[in-house]
């Protein structure tokens, strides 16, 4: 089970990477921009459409709030989890980082002549597909960890922002932390109005996410839990610093996420937020808890606003209709897709 | 440097368990309690006494939360880091994990009748000093795996909360969780009143900290950073748990504190609390940072109220005498020592 679910997650690194290949050069036009829902100063979540999603989601907290209810969950154990690509922003056509780890090869090659000849960055530079995809999940990582390493915490955040300042979504033609979703932006604050910790648990870098979790999520930065590299400590004059090394500590992703949980958190979350099947462990964790348990699944099922897939997402579909989870439907239940979108 | 340190770490972490097992039996009477400090409404640390080291602390907390002063720092990077054993509670005659290692023993002897001939267990049961400390490092960590794992992370902390609802200190004949220093607890709550997010990162086991973290220091789970097993999710009828590996993930000390500071919070602190030379690296990595810092090194130097001791401390002393580090002399500084001398 674990082999075969790890086989598969090589083989979707490999064509995200390819993806991400493709894609690095063009960028479509922009979309007309969405009628913005109404904005009702008694509605926390206005950008969701109202029906039973809605009201399952204010029914619940209001439930875990009410001090005088059976459902009451002390403050102390309001803890909200989210995955991040696909859940709280745009995945497709590629993982944002993906795109950033290939975009960082180009700007790094003139300082590694030696990549003109060592795969996988010969193939992203001569955009050889067919090569890359040869190279399998081993090159995806000699990849994240050869363009991600060998600089300080300082150093790389800095880069990332910069990449996060200026590349544009391919067919959105917006900045990558402009398609975050609207309804996910208005759910994280409405739980944090009502006493929650939001967490995201991602299979992303951690470094790279909290670039923009605070500004964008309202999510501090030690709230951010993510795959993460080895740091080395090497004292300087004035102190100290880490670099980070080219050797991966934790892929966050599906068993992962419940043991992050538990070494970030010490808590089941009583709300938990995902879309694929690396999210359905962090469900299955939550769910067992002694807690009322909120899980949500964003189903992408929307093609003319944003994408519509279910490869990837098999699992946790099945686990989600044999249990209480809701699923949330992009085309059904979001009125409005992107902040931009919404007029503010 | 880092193979000397950690024969000395070895070494260590031996005379801790013989010192364990040796007052695993025994407890003093209880101490005179002391003259409670005079507490004043308008004080933030009444059992500080008055001088330059409660000065200090005052003056920074009201230069780094002046917003028109040059040296103010935005409620975002206002991270305050403590290390626990010997900062935030006493540490002798031994880390009250140690003693709790011990305890355990003793308590799953009976389903492990193979401890009767296996070392260090054996050594443990026979009160056996002299092999215990032939064992050396080794002997110490399979103690703590053998002790703290194969279980549920819940079952866990069901133990431990045990002992530490039970367990005496030998020589003040009080709860554990009642050496906690009164003074460190108004630091605690002072700075939390400022803006600050307050954390422990400390080489003590994560989960056992948590168990009394947020009732006795206002610290929450989350905010607490330690030690770590290995972690594996089992699915279960009703979801998952995770149970206790006996492989340890990470020894929380030296120069891995400013590398689970990255991993956890993502900001280097401006407030870091210590006592030993394990704290010397997250003292160096906090000082390198761009903002103003303020380190504290307690020195226990009061046989009579508490112990009296450097050992272990030598380095992170001599680094504190060549910088800008405030050494806090418990002799000195603290009108009070304990809660329960405090009157409250």
């Amino acid at each position: 089970m674990l082999t075969r679910k790890k086989g598969r997650a090589a083989l979707f690194l490999t064509l995200i990477l390819l993806a991400a290949l493709a894609l690095s050069a063009c960028a479509a036009k922009p979309e007309t921009a969405e009628q913005a829902a109404p904005q009702s100063a008694s509605d926390p979540l206005p950008s969701w459409n109202e029906g039973s999603t809605k009201d399952r989601i204010l029914k619940f907290v209001a439930d875990v709030t009410d001090a005088a209810g059976a459902s009451y969950v002390p403050p102390a154990d309001r803890i909200a989890v989210f995955d991040n690509d696909g859940t709280l922003w745009t995945e497709k056509p590629v993982p944002v980082q993906a795109a950033f780890a290939v975009a960082r090869v180009a700007q790094m090659a003139p300082d590694h002549p030696e990549w003109q000849t060592t795969q996988p960055y010969q193939a992203i530079l001569e955009k050889d597909l067919e090569m890359l995809q040869s190279l399998g999940l081993e090159g995806v990582e000699e990849l994240v960890l050869g363009t991600h390493a060998g600089m300080t915490e300082e150093e790389f955040e800095s880069i990332a922002g910069s990449f996060l300042a200026t590349a544009r979504h391919p067919r959105f033609d917006v900045l990558y932390t402009e398609t975050v979703y609207q309804p996910m932006l208005e759910l994280l604050a409405f739980l944090r109005a009502n006493g929650f910790r939001t967490f995201i648990v991602s299979g992303g870098g951690v470094e790279f996410m909290r670039v923009f979790s605070e500004e964008v999520y309202g999510i501090p930065r030690e709230n951010v839990i993510g795959s993460s590299l080895q740091y080395e400590f090497q004292t300087t004059p004035d102190g100290g610093v880490l670099i980070r090394q080219p050797e991966l500590v934790s892929f966050d992703n599906e068993a992962m996420k419940p043991a992050s949980i538990q070494l970030h958190i010490g808590r089941r979350p009583i709300v938990a937020v995902g879309n694929s099947d690396g999210d359905l462990e962090m469900l299955q964790y939550a769910r067992a808890g002694q807690r009322p348990f909120l899980a949500l699944l964003l189903h992408h099922d929307d093609a003319e606003r944003e994408y519509d897939y279910l490869t990837g997402a098999e699992e946790v579909m099945a686990a989600a209709a044999q249990s209480q989870w809701l699923v949330v439907s992009m085309q059904r239940d979001f009125a409005t897709l992107f902040p931009y979108e919404a007029g503010d």
